[in-house]
């Protein structure tokens, strides 16, 4: 007996049997759409009979070389038996012929990237016996004009353009404007006009056997899978490509056979603000495509309430199961067929990030799912989509005021988002990885402007509703989106947009506010959310906190910084940077000057210049961070790095020697002297950090004075402060062993001055591979570590970052030689092995070790997981990453229990 | 009872059994000098009778804070009453007094860098009794004045100026030039001065005591084991520094007490060139002082057959004997005192690279040793000085003709060295380390000059013979020497030497030619010595290979160095750089076309110019290599380097700016823009190697279809190719996986066109941490792994070498952070650590994955001994280290046997 290859409904139970009870692995083989029919078959909601292909079948379709595998199409013909059983109708029968849908559906949802036929089953014959049956040729030959369309669209490979020209035509000629008013007869002509299309387009009759027409179907949803927009996709969202779609065949029902008729999509709960009440958009007398394409304008689901009441009812019925079964927000779709209510899909629904934290708080708040499924629920990126900058209200203000309130459209995906205009989505993602600011402005998207989307800032359209493609994606991908903005006429051939007279060029910028649905000319400035008002996220947060064992840290070089980081959550700082302070206008003269000195007197008296500067920033710290860790990193750049640039002071000299000029040039020859005697090859390989530190060691006891000093007046006044040191870049622990006492001689001398004692450690950076590897003999010397990760992801694959990524890393990453980019998440196998190196060495000399990371990776979700596995005490991250910080630790904890 | 501090020689069976019967444990116990005193005693040599007080006396005495340990000054009576019933001389008796010496001997020799006190004993009532008994009133007072001009010196702190003043006024008073024409009575006033100093310069008189003579000598001895010259020696030569000095007073005997004694040093075998004869000095009625301070002209040993034929004879008897007892060359003093021959010292002899060579092979061939021990009894350091350049004879024989032959002199230590001249050793210092070629010039050297003679090139003085001290310390360092040149007349204050009317001042080249005594004006051309021609090293090499584990291979760009590997042994080209080919004068321009092509077409063309030079640049190196692997790197450095120099470009346009020349400033400005955007912050880890190969395969695809044209065009002429493609600087193995294959496509491409095969490899460097942390990933695809350890150090370290060596790493170093230059000698517990790492986990994948190093460490014994502790299959250096290699691969293989 051949495999099981195709499942009736009834078969869920045998499905899920054979994959070991496991909900995941029925998605994994009859695809999410396929067993989510199934489950609402099984638990009593009303869907059309069908059955699904598996992906197993795809899969060995596509392994033999686009070949059925044995069995399948006998077992495919017998469902289309029972199929004919279940409802009363027969396959290719002009009396009552069956009519299918053949839709793709893999494990995740990847909308609109796969194909579908709708209608099969009609032919000629069944066209006519239709007519007889239903009375309504209109109907009937509308319905056969999209299968051939899609048909041959989809299966035969012949572009919608000649069918949409056609259709163009008929309408001119009959002088009409929209579909609507085109007659029976119109439709019936145009289904000749289709197959006369098919015939010149491919050489071929539009198959009349209907169960060619199922066939070919099925095999072209197969194929579908290794199509240029799905592998993108999957390419973009990380969903491997190894696992095949399946096919679904359900029976047709139609919500185009008159006023009775209608068809919708709706979420349970609001995908954008996450309010619990129903939201989504509807049509009567309409096929399903006219809702999701945005073509035709919907009306909102709450309307549906006064048109059919008893349907409506029934519906919000239906969906209050659904998501109780659930447990979470579904995306429905649905078909009214003559008063009759069908659910055609149900799957978890996609929501804004404001949404998914909203749904989850509610959702545990109402006992439907617990804290830990709440905190699961929400991505770190969504936290990260809060704390993103909105604009400014009292600009916006204004900037309506002054008439530049473009357009009002739907709301589709918040944030603001200010960029340049762009009419396609190659020359958004042409400019967008230029590194310009990109809105997107199209009248609608189709899944080939993806690429352009994910480059985008933010995206606007002229039509479609909230759950259009572009408002789709755009959420999904937490990009700023305005849907059907209809004031605005776009011009695609004369790159250009107008409204009211007013003439939008590409190029030019627009602001859009994806939270009002408005869209504005010129850039508005944005402003911070304010967290402590969002109440829903504070819970989650607060819930979060509870399940992570990583702390969370901030990086913060100024007063003000420190005290955002512990609005947010921050439990210590983990990267005060000093150097920093030496770029303010006031101080770099003097940090200059302190280089240059030509004696030790000239350059001690420009650091006890600079001492009260560094007192005062790390008093103001101290404060903020009363009670908490603060860690201090002395200075680490090379000291070129705080002098003019060489190359404008080349010009200028020899630009006065031609010229003959002496007044001065002396001088800036002398200068251009001293920067030439500090050029290096390869600077961040060169004398900075510790090496600087012990070549030039009265900066950093400066800086020591200035922390300890600073430290004991605050602690005079009552302040709790825990200052620890930290040195960067040592790669030997004899680098530590000379300079380390010396600093540490000065904080007990100006404890002693101040007779006070505060309690202090110091640490240093693993940010050199030599560090990683000889982690036992640092953690001599060393109280504590720090993974500066930038440093020792460019040292461990000998990228110069900026370098790199100029050049091949991103190609790198394209290639797929990268999986990421590792300066933003950390690469496991090569840097996080050092790392965890790093750790279990550390903490074999000294087993309480306070380890964390302070490089970029220590607000990214990925990392924090790895951080959390290699037993690390924190991570810091700057604080606005925080936040996310506290969830990804929190996710991070969840996942790997026990 | 308290500890035993003090072996009478009698004892020595008892310290030998204490420390377990192990000869460096005695001679860490009792020092070489007292160790091998006792020795000689056993085994019937006749030494003056004597004692030895240990080095743990002196550790003890030192840490007490300089207190002698308890019971040991009570042992050292005990010992001089056995010395004065041996000699029947009793101890400041004045009519019949023992005289002892006191001096130092540490575990490890250290020449001239410690105290000696002579005729201790001696005070104005022995001197009276001894004239009494000699009758000879000139020998006794010049022996006190001699005693208390060595105690206020070496005792009492006194410099030696106020003395040699006295004696040069009374000669100058007397009308006299040298020491022998001064009467007795002169040597009496003279004593009664330097009383008179001693009593002026320290306000206490010379102690008459003979006992506290004794002690404040023993005293005296030990605290110069931490004096300046001799902590400096230990640093310069890594001795440690916490072995002490032994003490061994010794009773006096006089080689100045007529005609019918006399005093020498030999060594058993010539000490510069090996060949087995006597080699050495002496003086009749003289003290040995007079002999190795080199003040006084010494007679050749060979003269004392004429001079005293019985005592010569039993001298020769005893070398023979000491050196088969000690189975090595001796270094011996002696003195004849009235006829009778004592022996005072005998240790290994230190001597040139080439009498190491030769005496290690002789010794072998005569039985004394095993070939085993011929081999570790020779240096690595030797064998590379054995193939230092030595000066071309044509030249030197021309510039004998043009009269630039300043001086001749004993040849002390061979060697070639040219440099300006610097008359002190701190200049010399000076010069040596900002990197300028230095001769030390002096009259004589002594132990303070060490630090200048380590830092010159070659060591000229005007006086003193083949063992004085320069001698000696530039035999030991490698250092060409010449002495004794007394034709130059040195004028330290001037800062001149003249010599026939010829002035040559301070900072003027001269050459030195240590193997002949040589001294010319101006620089001479050195070539390179004929390794073919070097017998005894060709033996010691061979033996050496029988030995070795590892396989040495060389690093060689063109077929004339892989011809010259190849003749000194190498077993494969590890290390085939592509790029210096590019680098010729007629291809540069067409590499630079091919980076700033505009279209492939370009390129291609300019790619298809250079694959002919490639291909006969490798059938070169194939053919010299017949039979053996040839490891050929593919392009490794950033483009940027093959283009003009920035700097120089921007000068230019900039002056042609600001002049207003326009004609040819668009394409100047043109090929700036290019450079400028081929810039990178951090080049070393920019865009190169396998990175640019993957961005741009172009070049590489070239070369391998050089390579295995080459390889296929040889083998058709029945060479045997053994090509290996180095694919340098993976650090993912994605980036093999990609560009590997196409590169192997290219090579299967050409194999085919030529209608040959031929074995091949492709490999990868390990050079990036990343490639040794993930080997096992990296192995999948490399078939062989070749350590870039110049890169690999620079990672590991986060070290830019050319920044790092001019900026701290010299001062690391010093400083004790890094105990040695980790690009000179493998860091053993970072980047050593990383390699093992490599090896194991690549041979996790592949075990018979071939490893080697083809980095600068190739070449270094403590790297190569290192190689073989992982288990690497070849190292790779350059061809003039490729014997040294072999030597110092059978040492490690030697060492760890088992």
């Amino acid at each position: 007996m051949s495999k099981k290859w195709v499942y009736l409904y009834e078969d869920v139970d045998e499905a899920e049997k054979l994959v070991g009870g496991n909900w995941d692995n029925v998605k994994a083989l009859l695809g999410g759409k396929g067993a989510n029919l199934a489950e609402m078959w099984r638990i009593g909601v009303p869907v059309p009979p069908g059955f699904t292909v598996t992906t197993e079948a795809c899969n060995a379709y596509l392994a033999a070389g686009e070949k059925f595998p044995e069995g399948m199409w006998e077992q495919e013909l017998a469902a289309m038996k029972a199929l004919e059983e279940k409802t009363g109708k027969k396959f290719g029968d002009p009396k009552n012929p069956l009519l299918v849908s053949c839709r793709s559906g893999a494990k995740f949802s990847m909308p609109g990237m796969m194909d579908t036929v709708l209608n099969i089953g009609m032919n000629d014959e069944t066209a006519a016996g239709m007519v007889e049956l239903t009375g309504d040729e209109r109907f009937v030959y509308d319905a056969y004009r999209r299968l051939i369309q899609m048909f041959g669209s989809v299966v035969l490979g012949i572009p919608d353009e000649p069918f949409e020209e056609a259709l163009d035509e008929l309408k001119r000629k009959r002088g009409v404007k929209s579909d609507t008013e085109l007659t029976a007869a119109d439709w019936k002509e145009l289904t000749e006009t289709f197959k006369q299309i098919v015939k010149r387009e491919i050489r071929r009759d539009f198959p009349q056997d209907p169960y060619e027409q199922l066939r070919l179907a099925t095999e072209a949803v197969f194929k579908s899978w290794n199509g240029k927009r799905a592998v993108d996709y999957r390419n973009a969202t990380g969903i491997p490509h190894n696992l095949g779609t399946a096919v679904n065949i359900v029976t047709m029902v139609f919500g185009n056979m008159g006023w009775d008729s209608g068809t919708g999509v709706a979420f349970t709960r609001n995908p954008a603000t996450g309010e619990k009440k129903l939201y989504g958009d509807y049509l009567l007398n309409a096929q399903g495509e006219d809702v999701v394409a945005g073509i035709r304008n919907t009306k909102p689901i709450a309307e549906l309430e006064k048109e059919m009441p008893e349907t409506y009812r029934q519906f919000l019925d239906i969906c209050t199961k659904l998501e109780r079964h659930y447990k979470d927000m579904q995306d429905v779709e649905f078909t009214i067929e003559r008063g009759k209510l069908w659910m055609l899909q149900t799957r978890d629904g996609k929501r804004t990030a404001k949404a998914a934290v909203k749904i989850a708080v509610d959702m545990a708040n109402e006992g439907l799912i617990t804290k830990e499924q709440a905190v699961m629920r929400v991505k770190p990126s969504d936290v990260d989509t809060l704390m993103h900058p909105q604009f400014d209200p009292e600009v916006k203000k204004q900037a309506v005021l002054e008439g530049r309130l473009l357009a009002k459209g739907v709301n589709a995906s918040p944030g603001a988002a200010v960029g340049m205009v762009a009419f396609d989505a190659d020359l958004a993602e042409q400019w967008g990885k230029a590194g310009k600011p990109v809105i997107m402005v199209r009248p609608f998207t189709k899944p080939d402007d993806v690429h352009g989307m994910i480059a985008a800032r933010g995206i606007l359209t002229s039509e479609g509703g909230a759950t259009s493609h572009a408002a789709v994606v755009a959420r999904q991908f937490g990009k700023p989106c305005v849907v059907g903005a209809s004031d605005l006429t776009i011009d695609l051939e004369r790159r250009q947009m107008s409204v009211n007279g007013l003439i939008v060029k590409e190029g030019e910028y627009i602001s859009i506010d994806g939270a009002t649905g408005e869209a504005f000319l010129g850039e508005i400035p944005t402003i911070t959310p304010r967290f402590e008002e969002q109440t829903e996220l504070l819970t989650l947060l607060s819930w979060a906190d509870e399940f992570r064992k990583l702390q969370v840290w901030a990086n913060a070089d100024y007063p003000k910084d420190a005290l955002r980081a512990r609005a947010y959550g921050a439990q210590g700082i983990g990267l005060c940077r000093t150097e920093h302070m030496f770029f303010e206008p006031e101080r770099l003269p003097i940090v200059q000057r302190m280089i240059l000195a030509k004696t030790e007197e000239e350059r001690q008296k420009a650091l006890d210049e600079l001492l009260p500067f560094q007192r005062s920033d790390f008093e103001g710290i101290f404060k903020a961070m009363d009670g908490l860790p603060v860690i201090i990193r002395l200075i680490d750049p090379p000291l070129h790095e705080f002098m003019p640039s060489e190359r404008q002071l080349l010009e200028e000299i020899i630009e006065m020697r031609v010229k003959g000029i002496t007044e001065g040039l002396a001088e800036k020859e002398a200068l251009l002297a001293a920067i030439e005697s500090m050029h290096e090859s390869n600077p961040m390989m060169g004398l900075r950090g510790i090496r600087l530190s012990i070549v030039m060691p009265g900066i950093v006891k400066m800086q020591v004075r200035a922390i300890f000093e600073a430290a004991c007046n605050m602690a005079k006044q009552g302040v709790v402060v825990k200052p620890e040191v930290m040195i960067p870049l040592a790669g030997h622990v004899n680098e530590l062993k000379v300079i380390q006492p010396q600093l540490e001689a000065v904080a007990q001398e100006v404890m002693r001055e101040k007779g006070i004692t505060v309690e202090y450690k110091f640490g240093t950076m693993i940010e050199v591979p030599r560090a990683a590897v000889t982690a036992d003999e640092i953690a001599s010397v060393a109280q504590f570590f720090s993974f500066g990760t930038n440093d020792l992801t460019q040292m461990t694959f000998g990228y110069s970052r900026d370098d790199a990524e100029a050049r091949f890393l991103l190609q790198y990453v394209e290639m797929g030689i990268l999986p990421k980019n590792p300066f933003q998440t950390i690469d496991r196998a090569g840097v996080g092995e050092l790392m965890k190196m790093a750790v279990q060495k550390g903490r074999a000399t000294r087993p309480d070790l306070e380890v964390g990371i302070c490089g970029e990776h220590g607000g990214d979700p990925e990392s924090i997981e790895f951080c959390h596995l290699i037993n690390q005490n924190y991570v810091s991250c700057s604080p606005f990453r925080v936040p996310v910080a506290r969830l990804a630790a929190a996710h991070a904890a969840i996942k790997h229990k026990q």
